[in-house]
């Protein structure tokens, strides 16, 4: 079974380093534009002023221009008498001073004694109030120097310096190759085996923040040939060439041969993770970039080397000029290979005065772990990973005073979670972010203190009871408030119509229907076992018991697509993916919360919003909920 | 002497939550558009996922998918041996996987006994590496809130999950007219009193910036019906009115009447310096900003209100969520109005782990030193000020990472500091920033650990000899290197054909000259009062000796334009701004630089960039320079 799967293993930074090596000699051309339009373009020549600024002598407040000589005499007691016309001149902020005067006396220190005289009652010091001649700016003096990234206030500067005109590198023009037999536009009809294209939209949009100008090719199906002779032309006509997925080890995968073909590969695999992949190159004289086809590895790819390859043939070196990182907890072990340098997409929260990093979903095709991430936690190439606890530096994707205003929730999830997430966004200043790691988990983070708050649903298998004896065992040290929120119906989904006509749990060993799981610590994972065991049924009769998913609606869409017969969940996943539901029991969906944290705006915020009306409204829609309890408080010491 | 000189002075956050309140029905209406072309747009609904990704089950592998079941008796002794096409297909990363098969085994656990045979010794799991329908994003499933701005990222998941086309609110429609009857056009001929307009086009830069659309009209003189007019027709086409310049209280400024005239003004004055004399209000229903005229109290205008009304207008509350700050000890005493939260601007350096925050001009006037600031020191209303020493926090203009990469000079200024720091930029990594305080100033930030290095020139009235006792007597607990740095002539700068024919100091007083003098603590001024107490002139009988100016330029400059009539400085500034020059006296402008910064990389580049042919080829061209002992270093304990 074919082709080489041999990649270099180099570090990230030896890489760039070879790289941009190879390439120092390329540079896009330079053009003169407009200063106003200079915005975040980069200066090829250092810029000097070509007229002063100001450019005459100018009233620095509202007064009267006049001759301090003619006031060193002035006291309380005699005051100096000045006449408009031949001792003065009214000026304004900025009016010029004309050559027989030498001093501006402010408003506020003038006595009118007529419509054309002032009294003085204090001597004026020559040049006070003036601004002189270049004191913001002196002809032939340094704006700005080359390799600068203009500002809008450099813009200010420059035409108050009489430069109109600036020469900048162009920005460099990026051809995106998407390639791929099994690559379909959005829109065109789907079959199985179709991957609707998108990774080159979201690099049209990166290469568009990091100063270059986007063009995105039409999909080339894996044709080594016709590839070619794109990247050929594409090569002569862009200043930088991204050609996307073909950079895997596969059977299909032409990008590699192609840049071999035309020019030269000078890299060929980096010790990242994701991300390996990655080809760099040269041909016809310009650099090319082979990104892997994982959106999240095609990601760090963007951002770690396309950026700087953007900035380095503008002559502008970024390093990592961009990021900026904060110090976070680590809120559970995370195990890393020494082999790479990993990237782990993590939620962020800020808990009584600390940053706490909860790590998220790492497999490299999960286009929303970069929607729901935060920040990056960067374990280096040569640790295995980190212990729970342990103090970590993240690379923040949002600022400091959003994760501020973020309230954390880790426990179980429950679509009414998202629901109550875009009321409180709508209202502007507070996010709720979730990380979904089932009841227990949940618990164990707010005994922890990484995390506002724990949504559970937690049945006490001795007495029945819901939740209430979970927090006192497990949370023995801090006093909580267990807020009632909704009581839910959980049943079995199965494929509309009910095919293996399942009506019980008894019905899914006996039909010998293929089940899927929720993960261990899950609530709805206890009701299973509770329920089981109440009815004497083995799990290891049950088929896919050990197929453990996270969330109901994932459950849900293993039966809507036929992978599987039965599993345990809620009526609004049911609802969603158009499953029947037969109902098993009502259970509680409370929120866990220290009773200090009630007094924080985003909590107050985030309980007005789960206590409204239009919340409300929302649920009703889903069906299967009773909120009769929603709000009801109970403490827990 | 007229109008009022009334305005509030209430707080910044008082002011905007005011204006917020009074627009908050305005918000601009919201638009379809394609998703691709939806970055940096806010959300105006929840987006929901219309499709799961994946919507087949696929392989996660490179491998062969085969049905689990069939493995389970495999060991190293009894390997299993499965069929091409009865057993298992051969499928690459991203394959569907067919429905008769459950599982997928890498290619590295295959041994292959023919074209179509393989033999497996260990069993597979079901399940194992396949990646299930939905597994990144499920149907049904919440992408994004409603008021999110849209990310790169973000589209990538939104096309993954079906989503073409978003809705989000348009751009903001922002309408800029510069006022102003002393405004010119660039390239416009200058006459006294003329101002070239530069403000609208900053403007247009960060209201870009901040994601609305600017429109900059056409300069409106100073005319109230004139005004009215334009400001009238405005609000009824765009969603936003900047009216600059116009908000202060001086007798020609109509911005508040026409606001008044036509709508209402809710605020007209705020406890901010520079920014004060802002105005807040609203005409034909738009917001209406009256932006102050000094360049620099306009830049915080647009950073701390404008940039907020352009993301409220969309339903986007950005708070402070882009201001990053940095913790950074203050390197000299810095008093504030308790009247006003100031914005400082500072110079950062990072000196010996620590960041240093270097006050700069103050002025509002001042356009270079938006420019030239790293950072931004807020003093809050309540506080007086700052000790020398404080640990304040800086919003910080550049990245952490910029700072590190600059090299801190504070001492006396030369111009071929600006060339050097110039060719240092060039290379791409490191940044020269130098603050001019003199050359005392500089030795004692040098011994206060505020800077790497500091350039002096400081003549010993009892030796004649220069720096090094200086070193030794204010750093005694440092050991200094003190580099040579070039000889430079200093002499007397005149009016270009001497009419005064001035040709020695003692003519300065003869001839009855204005003078125009250096700051005290500078390397000049000490000079110029060694060869005075030499020649036995009492500084009292020249004329302009107490009027001082920070640099060589800005003495050549007065010169020049004709506000004086000598100044002692260096030959380059007199040969920039075309005066004659008299030869005075030899000095040596040095580098004082402790000896373990000699081992910071980006002292190292300096030091190589100063020692270049390029950087004496560009002395050569200023002329008035002896660098024949550049490099030589001197160490001082």
């Amino acid at each position: 079974m074919r082709q080489n799967i041999y990649l270099s293993n180099i570090s990230l930074n030896e890489a760039i380093n070879i790289f941009l090596e190879k390439i120092k000699d390329f540079k896009v051309e330079t053009e003169y534009v407009k200063t106003y339009e200079a915005n975040g373009r980069i200066t090829a020549k250092p810029i000097f002023a070509k007229i002063s600024s100001p450019f005459y002598n100018s009233s620095a407040v509202d007064g009267i221009a006049t001759v301090a000589k003619k006031t060193f005499t002035a006291t309380d007691k005699n005051p100096v008498r000045l006449k408009e016309g031949v001792d003065y001149v009214v000026v304004d902020t900025g009016d010029p001073i004309p050559d027989e005067y030498d001093c501006v006396i402010m408003a506020e220190d003038l006595i009118w004694v007529s419509q054309d005289e002032v009294e003085i009652i204090k001597p004026a010091i020559p040049w006070q109030n003036i601004r002189q001649i270049g004191e913001d700016i002196v002809e032939g003096q340094l704006i700005l120097p080359q390799s600068h990234r203009i500002r809008p206030a450099d813009i200010g500067a420059l035409i108050a310096g009489g430069v109109f005109e600036v020469e900048v590198y162009k920005k460099p023009k990026v051809a995106i190759i998407p390639t791929g037999t099994e690559l379909v536009e959005p829109g065109e009809e789907l079959k199985v085996g179709d991957i609707i294209e998108f990774n080159s939209r979201v690099f049209a949009a990166q290469v568009k923040e990091y100063g270059g100008i986007p063009t995105r090719f039409d999909i080339v199906k894996d044709d080594f040939e016709k590839l070619k002779a794109v990247v050929d032309k594409a090569s002569k006509e862009y200043d930088i060439i991204l050609l996307n997925a073909g950079s895997s080890a596969g059977r299909e995968d032409y990008s590699k041969k192609v840049i071999e073909t035309l020019g030269e590969v000078y890299i060929h695999g980096i010790a990242i993770k994701p991300g390996k992949p990655v080809i760099l190159g040269k041909v016809n004289n310009k650099p090319i970039v082979g990104i892997p086809g994982f959106p999240v590895s095609a990601y760090f790819i963007m951002e770690n080397i396309v950026k700087k390859l953007i900035n380095f043939v503008q002559g502008y070196d970024i390093k990592d000029k961009d990021k900026r990182y904060i110090e976070a907890t680590l809120s559970k072990r995370i195990m890393s290979s020494s082999k790479y340098l990993e990237f782990v997409r993590v939620k962020l929260g800020f808990i009584d005065g600390k940053y706490i990093a909860a790590p998220i979903e790492r497999g490299a095709g999960t286009t929303m772990s970069l929607v729901r991430a935060d920040g990056i936690l960067e374990i280096p190439e040569e640790l295995e990973g980190y212990e729970k606890g342990t103090r970590v530096n993240v690379n923040i994707l949002k600022s400091e005073d959003e994760i501020k205003n973020t309230i954390l929730c880790i426990g179980s999830h429950d679509l009414i979670l998202d629901i109550a997430a875009d009321l409180l966004a709508k209202r502007g200043k507070f996010t709720l972010s979730s990380a979904h790691v089932g009841s227990i988990g949940g618990i164990l983070s707010l005994k922890d203190r990484e995390t506002h708050f724990a949504t559970i649903h937690l049945l006490d298998v001795e007495t029945g009871e819901y939740n209430k004896s979970y927090v006192k065992r497990y949370i023995p040290n801090r006093k909580i408030a267990l807020i009632k929120f909704v009581k839910r119906i959980q049943g079995l989904m199965v494929k509309k119509g009910n095919p293996l006509e399942i009506n019980s749990l008894e019905d899914i060993v006996k039909k010998g229907a293929r089940f899927v799981n929720r993960q261990k610590g899950s609530g709805t994972r206890i009701l299973l076992d509770y329920e089981l065991k109440r009815l004497g049924i083995n799990p290891k009769d049950i088929i896919g018991y050990e197929r453990e998913e996270y969330t109901h609606i994932s459950v849900a869409a293993q039966i809507a697509k036929g992978n599987a017969d039965a599993g345990l969940g809620v009526f609004s996943a049911a609802k969603i993916m158009e499953l029947d539901f037969i109902p098993i029991a009502n259970e509680e969906y409370d929120i866990a919360i220290p009773v200090e944290y009630l007094e924080l705006e985003g909590v107050k915020q985030f309980l007005e919003v789960i206590n409204s009306e239009e919340f409300k409204n929302e649920i009703d829609k889903l069906g299967g909920y009773d909120y009769s309890n929603l709000g009801e408080i109970i403490i827990i010491e």
